[in-house]
């Protein structure tokens, strides 16, 4: 195992998350994407509370818990990594929630270690910390069989220091609060590399009632989660949605499983997916006293839950690539008129993770032949793309949002003249938009990705010198 | 179409493989993987000639041809792009070998423009080089339906300024010479963004007689290649061997599928696939007069070929990978005990694409949690690799070659203990080598990469500042 002394002065990012200080040192500033809410933003019947338990080197918030107040245990659903190399808390967390059939008692986070390539050690350290929180919590929630789901990001192969969180649980299940001030903090104990919190939150109505919705996620490196229900179980992003609205286990995976494909699943930074991605989504069903819960069967209301958090994780999800590592761009590579969502994502995700596409638009460079290059050898049934249907534009973003497109390939075709002038003023935008027609069907799918700078190198390459 | 005026200026190598000029300045010096033969090292009844026709603004050499001397034409076969988007000179060599029945009177290359997204003008340019050539060649070849094939390497989009390479051609073909400065100068036409031509020669026994071949090969970015035979018609890497043994067309062209699994389709340099990849193989038997042509039932013979082929075409790969956009590093990564060359050769390609793995070894860094995280997510069939029976380690290369291994991970577990002193020295030199043994079988497989540096960002970011 490698030392921590040495390791957190020498190791980069992927060993390293725990160290935020390398990081925001050479990131630009992302201050102006932090969002504060009022306490009626946030959903009822969730309390959390976070703490430096003695992860983190820099004495910033690295442990955080949740518990639901709720007579029933919220239901609960979970999107993990599909690398074959999981970490010990989405092990724990899956066979959780297969014990709880779906539902849990809350959850713990901690950040600075990922309690990743562990082997046994991790495993006993994940469920002490999980059986920790459980045992202090309302015995109703242990009766259903519900426990503490678990999520680590941090340094790679080193353990828990487990007593350090062991001893802190009690202390923050005293202090649970729903206070928006408590949410952020909850936030803070999430970041690793991260510059800046990610919490959002939103209201909408489901079935006549007005329900709520707050998201926190993490994450700027090792970034393009490839994660799927867990069973099979397999996801170092971290991210969790909590809503008073009631859905049934059953109808918030199926849900879950809908989101993360036009989400979290559709963000690119580096192409590289982890070993702890991990997205939970919590119902508890508080927004009204006794609220039954909505099934599958509940056609109109699932629907209009499910479209709710796709869009929802999408904007955490898009938090995630603003805050990219090295990031100083953000580009939305959109495409349309293709036979299905899988080879719209594919090739929208060819272009999103091209090292030349993301080198050029660090360099706002309207390089349509990178992008042409880029959808052309997308991993895709052969014929499913005619190179002579295809067209590429560029549409303004920022604040040049509503500005006529720049046409750069028409049916396989350059533009005759492209207007260079136009094209550095569009590209000097921090948001950017590509859109590919595939002139090939009518499914469309978004990815989101950012740009590939200096300073991605810098942070990752880890100078010795 | 983007004008040259400004495109030369401003645009970043995809569009500008044409002009090495802005390259050199940036890229650290290369020439001494420049090697020189003497003329016995070069095969027999070849005949090459090269020139600046007018397509560089940089005046550096830009077209090239070569011709077989012998009564028989060549036999020869090609590996190509399978980008959707496939430039025209791989669309017209397709055809020729097709028509030419595998075999060929010779080639035009050019560097400067690519001829791709050039639509039917781009065809017909295509066309008139070739044929151009072709009517000035000896009849024979002409009466077997054999032409000259065609290869262009350079910027996208852009016409070919055709009446250069037309009337260029003839004063090639009178000075058509076999000495070794001839070769060079072809090898040289070739170039783009690279910093040094690539050459090499090997003389070996095949069926007690002696042979010979030359290959080159081009290439610093957008290498990627996934290169396959001709029909379907697919491949910015440009490469050619000709040989003075005998091989019969389809045994050729089953020869260089092999060859180029190993070598040209094992090599990443940003993991982005070309318009125009294209290597050749040409073999006009002239080692010996009417020595008879070997078909894959010559089992000896044939299998002797295939691998003399096979090592000497990854010789020409590694040569492209040494010479990669901003690389300071040289990376072999080795899978062992694989169930399958396939899975060996993607979990490869999966750690030699990451770009935190690349910039982990531009620092310097032992980042073994890097390394498996890209193992980790290798997209092949669930279950196929065991975490608990992967082992990773450095392979003291260049200088230390011999020297016992650096051991990272066992079985799945982090070795207790990692001279981070003992890596530092390992990590300091040019060459590299990682091997990762999946301990799940017999196969196995070599993928050559290299780092990703501040100057890889610097050469595709184009400044406008």
């Amino acid at each position: 195992m490698l030392r921590l002394s040495t390791a957190a002065a020498r190791l980069p990012s992927a060993l390293t998350r725990g160290f935020a200080s390398t990081r925001s040192v050479l990131a630009p500033n992302k201050d102006h994407h932090i969002i504060t809410y009022p306490a009626e933003a946030f959903p009822k019947g969730f309390y959390v509370a976070a703490t430096h338990c003695g992860i983190k080197k820099s004495g910033a918030l690295d442990l955080g818990i949740l518990a639901s107040s709720t007579e029933r245990p919220t239901a609960a659903a979970a999107s993990m990594t599909r690398n074959v190399f999981k970490a010990a808390p989405v092990t724990v967390t899956t066979e959780l929630l297969s014990k709880g059939k779906g539902r849990a008692a809350g959850f713990v986070v901690n950040s600075g270690c990922a309690n990743a390539v562990t082997g046994k050690q991790g495993l006993d350290n994940a469920w002490a910390t999980s059986n920790t929180l459980t045992q202090l919590l309302p015995k109703h929630a242990d009766a259903h069989g519900a426990g503490s789901l678990v999520m680590s990001t941090g340094v790679i192969g080193q353990n828990l220091p487990i007593n350090k969180l062991t001893d802190a649980i009690p202390g923050l299940v005293k202090k649970l609060d729903s206070a928006p001030d408590a949410w952020m903090d909850l936030a803070r104990a999430f970041m690793t590399t991260d510059t800046f919190p990610k919490l959002r939150a939103r209201t909408f109505t489901l079935g006549g009632r007005e329900v709520r919705m707050v998201g926190i996620d993490k994450g700027a490196g090792m970034i393009a989660p490839k994660m799927g229900p867990p069973q099979p179980p397999h996801a170092t992003l971290l991210g969790v949605i909590a809503t008073d609205a009631a859905i049934e286990p059953a109808a918030l995976q199926s849900a879950l499983n809908y989101a993360v494909d036009r989400s979290f699943n559709s963000i690119t930074v580096d192409g590289d997916m982890s070993t702890n991605d991990t997205v939970l989504v919590l119902a508890n069903g508080a927004a009204v006293p006794d609220l039954p819960e909505i099934s599958e069967a509940n056609t109109t209301e699932f629907d209009t839950f499910k479209e709710e958090l796709a869009s929802f994780a999408a904007e955490l999800a898009q938090l995630v690539v603003r805050d990219g590592e090295g990031a100083t761009k953000f580009v939305e590579v959109k495409v349309t008129n293709a036979p299905s969502f899988d080879i719209a994502n594919k090739v929208a995700k060819s272009v999103a993770n091209s090292a030349l596409f993301k080198t050029a638009m660090y360099g706002q460079d309207a390089n349509w032949g990178r992008i042409l290059c880029a959808v052309g050898y997308t991993d895709i049934p052969e014929g499913t793309v005619d190179p002579t249907k295809v067209s590429v534009q560029f549409i303004p973003a920022g604040k040049l949002k509503g500005e006529a497109p720049l046409r750069l390939l028409k049916n396989g075709e350059p533009e005759p003249e492209i207007d260079e002038a136009r094209a550095s003023v569009i590209l000097a935008e921090e948001d950017l938009e590509v859109l590919i027609d595939l002139g090939a069907g009518s499914a469309e799918s978004k990815v989101w990705t950012c740009d590939f700078s200096h300073e991605y190198v810098t942070i990752n390459g880890d100078y010795r010198s």
